[in-house]
């Protein structure tokens, strides 16, 4: 495989929000938001045993993301400048989404989810099963997220 | 943006695993592991701000998993079959990887990264900084991964 290889959606994420003003800032933010996963139908047995988490990690990408790459730029829970890959911000190099979302149900090529912060129709590029031993971190330090909690996004920030 | 936009890698993750058989199973299964992330150095300036953080999310792409993606199949961690998307296995849709890393130091654009399992010269796709309040999640279940702890990699599992 050639890392260039062209990514293929392996389904669709669909969600309440229809615009970046109406998502959350952060999955977290949202609990009770909830929205649906749409795997390809043909990758439906890839899904086996997926039943058994509570949590699944979903790599997406910012589709409708506009505009070009900043650097360094405010934040959306910020005013102050930092670099885009100190931060969660879609405006960034390759526009790769990462969410970690509650599983809820399943049926079939379907999973029902809770804790969505992306747009509907977003293209998924893969789905994780959460495992705490290798994903979950409570001693990490939070860096400059340290004490800014949500807010109404400001215009203008992506 | 096209949702098949190609992905340009933002810089290479350099581990001391030249081949999958020396590289461990999870990055949680060799803490002591140490590498290194050389960004792109234009890129350099959106590093601002990411020394804050002791924990960072790489996302990467398994560029040299071989073989055809199989839908279910046994794991490295467990010798019953279960889905490729409900399992950490390489041989994936897409062929994404996600490890979440120690930051350990930085100058200018290389970081000094703990607890990788990825091989040498690996292509990263994305940074970012992991948040516990969006991204640790302790009381997770581990589903079939219960109980499931570090062996040897069977030979030919991918």
């Amino acid at each position: 495989m050639d890392s260039n290889d062209p990514l293929v959606p392996i389904g669709t994420i669909h969600t309440p929000f229809q615009t970046k003003e109406e998502a959350p800032i952060q999955g977290v933010f949202a609990l009770s938001a909830t929205g649906t996963v749409i795997i390809r139908e043909e990758l439906e047995p890839g899904l086996k045993d997926i039943d058994g988490f509570t949590h699944l990690i979903l790599i997406y990408r910012f589709d409708r993301c506009p505009g070009r790459i900043g650097l360094v730029k405010p934040m959306l829970l910020d005013d102050a400048p930092h670099g885009i890959l100190a931060s969660r911000n879609p405006m960034r190099p390759n526009r790769i989404g990462l969410t970690v979302v509650r599983y809820l149900r399943r049926e079939r090529n379907v999973i029902g989810i809770g804790g969505v912060d992306m747009l509907d129709n977003t293209p998924l590029l893969d789905v994780k099963p959460y495992v705490p031993r290798f994903d979950s971190f409570p001693e990490a330090s939070e860096g400059w997220f340290s004490g800014k909690n949500d807010r109404p996004k400001p215009p203008g920030r992506g």
